[in-house]
């Protein structure tokens, strides 16, 4: 086997930084005109298809643009389109896909009848002349360069961080642009803790399963970290917000089951704070990723990422570890990082 | 500790005829109303804000509103009401709050600010004068009678019926009111099966995790059938789309992997068929939940619903020996069926 530093997932991991410094500092003209197009045409509602990582992108957007932008964001449920033909009203919508390869006929259906119906559309894409991107009106392009390894890592910061230009476009008073051209110095530090988050790994060897739960802006980290222990490390993984984890799947916590909580500081802290007793009251082991003192303090195993980042934005670096401690919990199980079981780069669905 | 017969949990699973002709069966003056309202405002968005079982029958929502009226359902995301303070704009919306007890402050929370924003309301609660019953402009109440065991098994099967209902009211050609009006008959069928499904369930006694699969209408069948093995049986049980589960998770399963799909006849079939075939290459074991002879066939060991039950009513019967099967699995295990681990029967998150 190739050492891990040889492998595509270790390059495309590694390869964050810069691609997230590319696209959170420079202005986007697709994305300010797209931005145009939706406060001309008094959009109030995003329908969004996406499947896999770019669903949980998508679950990362239902937070920011209801958050920052009052939009109503619904997420597409694609068979409504390919298989039974009865698809919504989405004339007053905007319709975007994301997809990184731009190629699952289901979300390109989704797209191809929001343009049908005169709804606005968009694609969130690496390949932009894929069969996604020739469909949408305007195409945002993740320019991350080729992803070779399987379980995708740099095109979902990649999309976080196009979907928060975006947000950032729509806000008229301009106050959080400020915070999106700061990001990329608290991304760098992310990898300060990538030895230790490695040993950590290595400590969860035997593990069978596992929940993961984040809420709000980081229900879509849960989400990520989940799929990426799912694809990468055959680990059962299952994602929850806090409080849905509350109404009726906290009955599967007994002594020593692993709860993983993606926490960064902000909002949502006391939220998480009580959650945290409640799992440790059924004994449960937390790892806690998280940037707050209390929070760290109160788990078993901690991963610490950068003070400082906002919150609204702390979903793109808290994955960061979350992608290294799969490939790392990959590695000491002895899985090829890069040709997980059962996948293939591109899935057709419809 | 009681015999099973003796348990409300039984009970309760055992009083789903009589719920279900009763609302399936009659007019519903509330039900006509809230049609004639959502017609008459022109309403084309669903906002649904529910938790757990209830948040499943806003699954089935999703696909019912979608394809019978074309409505566009969104799922609520309420930390953004009750945590960030940011609702969306929700004023050209139907705001619907399903929740059994109508006390989760989170759910109540969302019909609030629609209402602030001047949108119609409406719950669907067992509990008239909860709080939810109170702050909503129209109530449909459950009428299933007070619901005791931890595990809601009645009141599901009541909000499918009760959605079922309002999608019919909405359709002016009243092609899907006959459908309805059939449905009690193939209820009571259901249960002839019950000591077939008692004796599978005792053969997964072991079983510590599982995925459940299902699309379409009965994507809401998948989460319900793990919440109630998740909260019943303490079996670490992750539900999917089929198509979500090829976009990533697919490779768990190996040899023996638990795979349980629940796949009714309907357009549905040829999708559910490629996905059976493409994790018994993976030589996992399937347990089929289905009305339809091939789908039957494939699988390692079936549970056989009746016939003739339209798809887009088929969750409801559907559901039924998912309740029964996780049901004896937990006797099997020795689990107080009425009171497992860490839940309460009124859960309140905000």
């Amino acid at each position: 086997m190739r050492t891990l530093q040889k492998t595509h997932l270790y390059s495309e991991i590694h390869e964050q930084p810069g691609i997230i410094q590319n696209l959170a500092s420079r202005t986007h003209e697709e994305i300010n005109g797209l931005a145009k197009q939706i406060i001309k045409r008094g959009i109030k509602h995003v329908h969004i298809a996406a499947r896999g990582t770019s669903d949980n992108a998508g679950r990362y957007a239902n937070y920011l643009l209801g958050a920052h932008n009052k939009l109503v964001v619904s997420l597409a449920t694609p068979s409504l389109f390919t298989i039974y033909n009865q698809p919504p009203d989405l004339s007053n919508a905007l319709v975007l896909g994301i997809s990184q390869s731009g190629k699952s006929p289901d979300i390109v259906s989704v797209v191809k009848e929001g343009k049908k119906q005169g709804a606005l559309t968009a694609a969130i894409t690496n390949v932009p002349d894929s069969d996604l991107g020739k469909t949408s009106d305007t195409v945002l392009e993740l320019a991350a360069g080729q992803e070779i390894s399987l379980a995708a890592t740099k095109t979902y910061t990649a999309q976080l961080t196009l979907l928060a230009a975006l947000s950032s476009a729509l806000d008229q008073e301009q106050t959080n642009i400020q915070d999106l051209h700061a990001l990329p110095q608290f991304i760098e530090k992310v990898f300060e803790i990538e030895s230790a988050v490695a040993n950590l790994a290595e400590r969860y060897r035997t593990m069978e399963h596992c929940v993961v739960i984040g809420r709000g802006y980081n229900y879509a980290s849960a989400f990520e970290f989940s799929l990426k222990l799912k694809e990468l490390t055959y680990t059962i993984a299952e994602p929850y917000s806090s409080a849905d984890f509350l109404h009726g799947p906290v009955a599967l916590v007994e002594r020593g089951f692993p709860v993983f909580v993606i926490a960064p500081d902000g909002k949502m802290v006391p939220e998480m704070i009580s959650l945290v007793e409640r799992v440790k009251n059924q004994q449960a082991e937390v790892l806690m990723i998280s940037n707050h003192t209390e929070l760290l303090a109160m788990a078993d195993h901690k991963i610490e990422i950068p003070r400082g980042v906002p919150e609204w934005l702390s979903p793109i670096p808290a994955i960061i570890p979350a992608q290294l401690f799969a490939m790392y919990l990959a590695k000491s199980r002895g899985i090829d990082v890069d040709n997980p079981r059962g996948l293939n780069k591109v899935t057709k669905t419809w």
